[in-house]
């Protein structure tokens, strides 16, 4: 149906691409698509993401957005074109359909993403390209006082790309950072969930950073709130590696749905 | 401390190697092994699997054993050293000590495998490696039911490679056969979860052939049942794909261990 909008689901292996966002030369998640598209649809679209993840990150719920046209094939097909069709290391999980003007980046009310931390004097195996080895213990309780401190409306400039902080908004909501210990594949890890409207660059993995030198008795719990205040780059903590780290689900209103045509 | 045994616990990604016994020319996990071991412990020595796991089947707690001499490394030690000396694709995740004439393999009072299935019309991403992918939902209580059948004291000459059966004792007993959902890195798969004494060649994988096959409406559960009376490898169903199967753990009697010296 002309002025609708289709909306892909997308997993993928981080370690393959150069980040999402389209670079010239460069093999990155959204070029991908748009090549595989370009051949299931017969047409070149330019397709908006939700997240623009960085080089290494992955995704299990990236959202990609795109204008629809009447003859376009359905879900279904649409799904199992570009899947067979798509480099190795990207999945489209799910098509949806969404109104005219809908955008998978500016539309999203919130973006949940995961980080693990393989936690263990052996390295790990089934998590090695999904979770970053950390050999000694962390003070979990301490890092979750740590993390209380975040939750809410806060200025996040010490918690990000220091460049991508000059002049610009730096105050973002986080509505949920959570630590615990999950098994995946038989292997134990800790997983720090954060949810929030929107993130700064390399915003989860400073905070991941941060939290790590916090449980490892680097810095202290009220060295997170000082940085808040601070609003410096150099007053939190190290960025966290990219290959721990997932987008996990990105949130719309219910309303911006529109049943297949 | 001469006369005692060195114990390893052993992860690996079958995808990697030609399975985990010696073969002549070809990349296996026990040739990795004692090629790692040789230059820890500067001595060769042979060493014993619990369980040969064929090519492309993985491991979380492979356990292999070895006569240890009393200038050997301790635990920790030798762990860190064959971590750093072993090709990619293997983790030593432990290392204990057990009495003289200790035998991972013959000593083993029980192996429980794990089998994972990503039922999902789009293919699974971050379980590509580790999960039989199948399109078509499962009728997961046929497959319980049939199942309970293969549950105790039974002859498997159906369920394994036709040649290991010939001439051969094929009874074995399964303590547990347990299917279920479970989540691993955001991706939901069923998994069969197979405990016994000891197993033929190929048997939790023909097992599993069979039981999808009930699942999928291709074979009614009254003829697993008859397939352990004909006793015919063709009574029974396909063998799953070796990339879905884990041998997760091997059980002993508690005193075969001995504290470090």
């Amino acid at each position: 149906m002309a002025g609708l909008t289709t909306v892909l689901t997308v997993s993928y292996d981080g370690a393959r691409f150069n980040g999402f966002a389209k670079q010239p030369g460069l093999p990155t998640v959204q070029a991908a698509l748009e090549s595989a598209l370009a051949v299931a649809l017969r047409r070149r679209v330019g397709t908006v993401g939700a997240g623009r993840t960085d080089a290494g990150v992955h995704a299990l719920g990236q959202v990609v957005s795109f204008p629809r046209r009447e003859d376009d094939p359905d879900a279904t097909a649409l799904r199992r074109s570009v899947n067979a069709l798509i480099t190795r290391g990207i999945v489209v999980r799910d098509v949806r359909t969404a109104h005219e003007g809908f955008s998978a980046r500016f539309d999203a009310c919130s973006r949940e993403y995961v980080y693990r931390i393989f936690l263990n004097p052996a390295p790990p195996l089934f998590l090695a390209d999904t979770a970053w080895w950390r050999k000694r213990p962390l003070d979990i309780q301490a890092m979750r006082a740590a993390a209380a401190h975040l939750v809410g409306e806060r200025d996040f400039a010490a918690f990000c790309v220091a460049d991508s902080a000059r002049d610009r908004i730096t105050v973002r909501t986080l509505t949920m950072l959570d630590i615990d210990f999950e098994e995946h594949l038989g292997e134990r890890c800790l997983v720090v969930r954060v949810r929030g409207s929107a993130f700064l660059h390399s915003m989860v993995r400073v905070i991941v950073g941060t939290l790590v030198e916090v449980g490892s008795g680097a810095r202290t719990i009220g060295s997170v709130a000082e940085a808040l205040t601070v609003r410096e780059r150099a007053a939190a903590g190290v960025t966290a590696p990219a290959h721990g780290l997932t987008l996990w689900s990105v949130e719309y209103l219910p309303e911006v749905w529109v049943p297949e045509p």
